[in-house]
């Protein structure tokens, strides 16, 4: 089975005519791609640098001590263990040489492929301010949930025990930067967790009375739901007791807070759910880029001229025809290009004709804000409010994998339902003392 | 409410003659003794290092995926929300001041009391080569059982990626030091993870054959219970392919394995569950300490001489009249020991005649030895086997504290012995490549 060297056993055996597909990343693009790629004949090795596929949406539930890692995260092994023509390899990609068609790995691996997928997803933008990353952390992986629902929970724990009456407040204070999906149900989860799950448990502060601020700098919160919807969730946000600031642009961060239309704004935890910037698979293959750092796409999501190499998901800049702008970086978007690039590869191994122009059926979206309302717009169908919700919920946990995540997270929300608590509240770190810096 | 300095305001509030009594540690000893002085007219103060308390016994299931942490703790502050004489401060003891009857902490508080109690458990003992710990990790905390699951899961995704089979044999081999109750557990759980749960998920490797061995110094595994019970346990890990060798020592540890009777055994995975080492408490009090570190502590559970000072659970070595040796670091004298001094403050605040001689009822052992065996050992009753585990697996959630983590350890144990599949297979580090060291 195995040969000499470090190379990748699995992508090194020699395999006579058996086409070699490599998929990097497997988020919701590149697992639904490796997946429609079961029974072919070809030999696929999937690369991601964590051992688990992550159920995204449902990160900020982790941050904010709702749910568990466990609940919401998979092994990709597991997953794939009776796809007999594939291989999973814990590693990350480093470069990638379209000439010799290798992909180059960290672990010091050489990986050759007929066919490449890039599905490596994007990471948190600060629109050239990294600096603030320290003090402004976003929410893309499951260490940054934990150590974002660790700083959370400090800040409480430290309130209780400050004398001072400025500071107590400042660590009672919560800004979520960007008023989309992510930065909406943060503020929401934050509110719930504040004014209700730990709201007893103290005993010099009052956790009830915490400030929670959203910033947009747009004119409205989640911009892209239309106007009404929009003002909905706005209204039932400021019912919730969070603050909205729109059209209002951050101009600095630093550990004691921000500074919002040039106004200090002193908080000792700050959430970064403003932007997006694709990985870095523009500069390994030296493709064009659009102003995030995605590399734009052909109609049948090849890199120009190289009917090879796919890319899908977050990381692709896709203008659909007579649209203004790509698709967004979604779920939906990123499996249906996952599936497209499958039957396209499936298509060339079997030396058929592939399916041409790839085009995005529109799944609705889905926005939970708050307890007993969540917005949900299907094609031909809006519901806002407490059915949203429910619909919110079960359409949630029909997407989890597994049997066992499914009833985990069931079991969790309905108890937390029932008794408002949250059961993950954890602070982790051996040093509850160190200090915020 | 708040006064000034950096004090913890709780405990510097003016209270007039309230008795102080500080609980240093939220273990099953410390939070016996807390929620046993509920309602007395005192002001009691919980300081614990972390926010949660922690179900030791089940701590090696996280470490072998099965559980997450969550599952396993519980916020102190929301344990005792109801108990309004109780506050809880995030912080650690540095020092002790029994002339001011002050405790100093990492936090630069300094807390009066008028009783102390310590609780303050105990760690691994390295027996003097704490170079060890670093290749051979114990079980103690949430971080450590997490960092040891990613360190066991890591040896199976590396031994996949591996050409050379000695470097393969080597991550495949797992050696757990110390054939107590903690070692016994761990070695079962990973046999099952390596046997059944992951059997199917890998294409070079067959994770069944991974090589488990147990090294214990005495002549028998579970040197605690008696002899026919060690054999039955010795036995049932055999059949589940575990090595065991006993009356064997282990003279060193390093990075790629350990040397046991002169022997060198390659294993890139050492799990350390042979000894432990009291709290450094011993220093705090300038009390006398046995070889363990423990503080010796009188009939009544004080330090000599000194009745306002209570030592308990694992920190305190108590040998019964006519025993051998002191009581073992178990939940069940550390409670008892808590309900007791409970008693005795309770008694001496109210002026009445506290209870004299603390005296430990013996409850029973209960080991869990793979799936479908344990060993359980009341007082009148011995089982073994599948209704061993039926019972162990009874016991142990109807001690968990709190309804939801009842039913999640339920679910996740049901699904479990279902499917044989662990649901927290989760490599959580940022750095998958990053080498042993």
């Amino acid at each position: 089975m195995v040969t000499a060297g470090n190379s990748h056993p699995a992508a090194q055996e020699p395999t006579g005519a058996s086409p070699r597909i490599v998929v990097v990343g497997a988020g919701f693009g590149g697992l639904a791609a490796v997946q429609a790629l079961a029974g072919l004949p070809v030999e696929v090795t999937v690369i991601d640098r964590h051992n688990y596929h992550l159920f995204q949406p449902l990160l900020y539930q982790v941050a904010t001590a709702a749910l568990s890692p466990a609940d919401i995260a998979w092994p990709i092994r597991h997953i794939l263990r009776r796809q007999k023509n594939t291989s999973v390899l814990l590693d990350a990609v480093t470069a990638i040489d379209r000439q010799a068609a290798t992909v180059m790995t960290e672990g010091g691996r050489s990986i050759p492929w007929d066919y490449l997928v890039i599905a490596t997803g994007a990471h948190h933008s600060y629109f050239g301010r990294d600096d603030w990353e320290k003090n402004a952390p976003g929410i893309k992986t499951i260490a940054d949930a934990t150590s974002l629902r660790q700083k959370i929970l400090l800040a409480f724990e430290r309130a209780e025990g400050e004398s001072r009456e400025d500071e107590r407040a400042s660590l009672l204070t919560f800004v979520i930067v960007g008023g989309g999906q992510t930065g909406v149900e943060m503020a929401g989860a934050i509110a719930e967790l504040a004014r209700h799950s730990i709201a007893e448990d103290f005993r010099v502060i009052a956790p009830g009375s915490a400030r929670i601020i959203l910033v947009e700098a747009g004119p409205r919160i989640l911009p892209s739901l239309e106007e009404k919807l929009s003002a909905n969730a706005h209204a039932t946000l400021q019912k919730m007791g969070i603050e909205i600031m729109t059209s209002s642009r951050v101009e600095d961060v630093d550990a004691d807070g921000v500074i919002v239309n040039g106004q200090r704004i002193a908080a000792k935890s700050v959430v970064w759910a403003a932007g997006a910037k694709a990985s870095p698979a523009g500069a390994w293959l030296a493709a064009p880029v659009d102003r995030t750092g995605r590399i734009i796409v052909d109609r049948n999501l090849n890199i120009a001229g190289d009917a090879r190499v796919f890319v899908i998901g977050d990381t692709a800049a896709f203008t659909p025809e007579g649209a203004e702008k790509p698709l967004p970086g979604v779920a939906a978007v990123a499996k249906q290009m996952g599936i497209f690039t499958a039957k396209r590869i499936r298509a060339l191994v079997e030396q058929r004709q592939p399916p041409e122009n790839f085009r995005y059926k529109d799944v609705g979206t889905v926005a939970a804000i708050g307890r007993n309302n969540a917005i949900v717009v299907l094609p031909g169908l809006k519901v806002t409010g407490f059915i949203g919700w429910l619909l919110w919920s079960v359409s949630h946990i029909f997407f989890l994998i597994g049997l066992r995540n499914r009833a985990s997270v069931m079991l969790n929300w309905a108890w937390n339902y029932v008794t408002w608590q949250r059961g993950a509240r954890l602070i982790t770190s051996e040093d509850p003392n160190k200090k915020d810096q």
